[in-house]
């Protein structure tokens, strides 16, 4: 009896979401699980990147208090209401639209918490702990947000 | 003369870790090195994911006095002694178990430093700098802990 | 009409870039692009990984006051001032060097911060938001800095 070699794959997608609020964690492991399903794929990656400067993604606990306590954490670091100096649109020289948003807090915020996960895949399975979510970090909404997904490794053939 | 054409290759492995304190780094670099040279790899990633809530994998100096360095840092920017929501069990409404840990900072430091590292390989060796190595972040230990790796890229045929 | 099916490829490059001040953003993202069409990279990932203990990879907007803003946060997590163990040359017992440096607050800030990013490529581009860019994190500079970029997935055949 013999097994076929398996075969290496390469897909990509796009998560859309509408955010409804300043702050929030949007958990996307689901429709990250449904991705991996939909490419067949039995091992490899599945990077997860965030197409925009004021979101990141993170992985923990999908428990509500926690994501308010983490809320709390990153704004103690990085409040709203500090001075920015990004938010000085007299004195800024580039990048500067005419519907310009107060966030410099949210870019630190961003700059902290990274753009992206990659994330393992074996037996088909996202590697994921049993608390372990995927989330979209809303820190400047409300707004449209699109995340990129790449999935790189073997399928069966 | 023929090179024959590079094999592309996935392999995937558990490391597990019984730590011993509460915070700990745990330097798993060796072992790292040893599941690149065992999957034969010549080129390609090596993704290192933990698989908890709690945890983190970090890549900097082994130097037991940095590392308590940053030990110090992470206990003034998520202190253990605040007051976290998530371990507020009359406020809680999910995933409350029977053996629930006080562990509100420790969530919030993971969520700061991330789950996971990937990293490049050349010429069948880990890409690190002098000073660099791999751990994991043990941030609300003593616990068993596991680490999924996930091993991409090219192989000699 | 066939269409023949794509090539997996592997490929690494080395980033060298000498920083002149002891802490700066310098943006990576151009040769990054050049790689990936120099590799000729179809889909797939980009891995970056800066190669010191006292450096890292970030990615967002390029406008240098919030770039000044992220400076001066990250001043205020880990002041370059204050006192790290690490520095302490008569405690120290492991890595000491004859030019050790002043720098326990430069190591902390690339903890935080993270050695590495994992980009996304698809149709042969990096995806990157409207205003994201890939910066090296010189925390420690003036120094030479070496970055390693290992590309994966497909390319046309």
């Amino acid at each position: 009896m013999e097994t076929l070699a398996p075969a290496s794959t390469c897909r990509n997608a796009r998560i859309r979401i509408a955010t409804d609020r300043p702050t929030a964690f949007i958990d996307i492991t689901d429709r990250l699980e449904a991705l991996v399903i939909g490419a067949g794929l039995r091992m490899g990656l599945v990077s997860v990147q965030s197409l925009h400067t004021t979101t990141a993604i993170v992985v923990n606990e999908n428990e509500p208090l926690l994501l308010a306590d983490f809320a709390a954490l990153i704004e103690d670091v990085a409040p709203r209401e500090a001075a920015y100096r990004h938010d000085d649109v007299t004195a800024r020289q580039v990048n500067v639209t005419p519907d310009e948003r107060v966030n410099g807090h949210a870019h630190c915020r961003a700059l902290l918490l990274g753009p992206s996960a990659c994330l393992n895949v074996v037996d088909g399975k996202l590697q994921l702990g049993r608390w372990q979510r995927v989330f979209l970090a809303e820190l400047d909404g409300p707004r449209e947000r699109e995340i990129s997904v790449v999935i790189v490794g073997e399928c069966a053939r």
